[in-house]
């Protein structure tokens, strides 16, 4: 039986915040150890996965998840071991994922909380290609995109948990995989060390030339994880039928005022493009085959991973969030715990 | 045989209009009546066939088709007399239909020609509901938006002459009819006339509030035509999985600066919607399917058709176009030539 102290610390949302989320949006509160009733399970948290999302949690307003109440424990995806279980599908000992949020100890057991398996790869990728990025570019990319054969694939925020996955099964596909990145280092890691065919720093400052240039023969599959500016260039260089799988917009994640929508909206219809919104929940009852297939993936070598984590536990909220609205982390974004 | 002219006058593009188009952006030139090749027919022009995309050609920038050149003849269907012929596809007499453009007169013959039955319906219907604007109703509304019995569809600019056959289809297929029309007099005639279940007035000043009163299940399928306030009023309150046809974006037609797209696009994201513009060429092979399906449709009285017909030729030209942008067409507008 591990060490189980009599208290534990989480993040609660107090405040929602109007741009950047800042450390006064939150407070850090300790609490009494919960005890798992029957069903459940006592999960001590290991990491915590940093996701773009949770800034939409933040704001209260209409989106596919309930916002976080205020005085609420901040949601967000975790990887821990069951430290003791009430529960006959979970054993102590066991790694399991789930969203269960910023703290470290929590109740789990619910039917999304799943088995990791730490023989396939380090448990931390349960948050990273083994999880909801992993299985967002797999279902996102082939469900939404639809590249075929030949095809320009274009992703933004291509060295991101997402977007680095995104490019490297567009090869696998057979396609020509460019990613968007900001400034040459992710660049080179993009091309060198992901392997897609070109990579366009926006930092650069001419982005609609170095692009023509990254896909000389337009565009046929756009993952679009930043919007903005980065998605009006693109739509200007989408081929005909093209299809823009729509799976974030984070340049307008932490805007105070409402932002502008791309001035190039016209191209949907001269190009007859398909733009098509996309949350993994939508593929929930696949999520074996992605994983099954994410994994076999990555252990051949065709899915190559770079994580970012962060130490500080989660007293290092909400600095390393913000990381994910500036362009500040470098790979999938963990917070150890 | 007809009492053919020396000469027919024709009205060709001089100057790309940078905002309204404008007279002195044309020219009316008289020109020797030409003789039809072997494969031709001379064409007596009965009906020029005015429609959005018309500003389209005008302008010099990548789209779904060539501008129109500077000093050739402006772009539009027409429908109109086979006077005489050199081809063993059409006779002398014939009504034909095709996109022969602004002239009293054409030169006829290629594949696109298709021979219009006068006896099914008044013969200008060939640019309406058994033509083009029918088509585009047909395959935007089944294919694009996919309604399904009992849903929601919305559609702009729903007196015109797609507007009002999609809002007709959607009844058809069982669905809530939501019209989005400008004053009294067109609302009451999309929901009296044509058998919408709801019309709102866009200019009565409460788009927001009268569109959720019209459409209190959300909206499950919108055919856009207008674009600008009236789709970012529309994004806002699409179902989840909704989908968004857009077969034109008028509000931006005529602007001389780049317009800014829709300020909701983050809708696109957490209502997972589809978007996708549609041209009615793409089903270019299933012509014969659509204008028997809507002939059928029309002559059972479940398509109700309204022709706004000018008088005063190709004379008439620009004033009589932009009617479109303005809304004061009220019905399929044609120019009696």
């Amino acid at each position: 039986m591990s060490n189980i102290p009599q208290t534990y610390r989480r993040v609660v949302l107090v405040r929602r915040p109007p741009g950047e989320p800042a450390e006064s949006d939150f407070r850090v509160e300790e609490v009494p150890m919960p005890e798992p009733k029957h069903g459940e399970v006592l999960v001590k948290v290991a990491y915590l996965s940093l996701d773009p999302y949770q800034r939409g949690r933040m704001r209260d307003a209409a989106s596919y998840a309930a916002p976080v109440g205020l005085g609420e424990v901040m949601t967000g995806g975790i990887v821990g071991e069951v430290v003791k279980s009430s529960s006959p599908r979970f054993g102590v000992g066991e790694i399991v994922e789930d969203r269960l949020g910023w703290q470290e100890y929590a109740i789990g057991g619910a039917p999304t909380m799943r088995k990791v398996d730490p023989s396939l790869a380090p448990i931390s990728t349960a948050n990273g290609v083994l999880g909801m990025p992993g299985m967002t570019a797999y279902f996102g990319l082939l469900e939404v995109g639809q590249p075929k054969p030949g095809e320009t694939v274009v992703v933004s925020a291509a060295s991101g948990a997402v977007g680095s996955l995104v490019g490297q099964i567009a090869k696998i596909k057979g396609c020509r995989a460019v990613g968007i990145a900001g400034g040459p280092d992710k660049c080179r890691y993009v091309t060198q060390e992901l392997g897609f065919d070109a990579c366009v720093d926006y930092k650069a400052g001419n982005l609609a030339a170095d692009l023509k240039a990254a896909a000389p023969k337009g565009i046929d599959v756009d993952f679009e994880n930043v919007g903005g500016e980065i998605l009006d260039t693109v739509l200007m260089q989408m081929n005909l039928h093209g299809r823009i799988a729509v799976c974030g917009l984070i340049s307008a994640y932490n805007v105070t005022q409402v932002p502008q929508g791309p001035k190039n909206l016209r191209a949907v219809l001269t190009q007859r493009l398909r733009m098509q919104g996309l949350i993994v929940f939508d593929w929930a009852n696949r999520v074996p085959e992605a994983i099954a297939q994410l994994g076999q993936w990555h252990k051949e070598g065709k899915l190559k991973i770079r994580e970012d984590v962060r130490e500080g536990g989660i007293d290092a909220y909400p600095d390393v969030l913000n990381l994910l609205y500036t362009g500040g982390n470098f790979g999938k974004l963990v917070l150890k715990v």
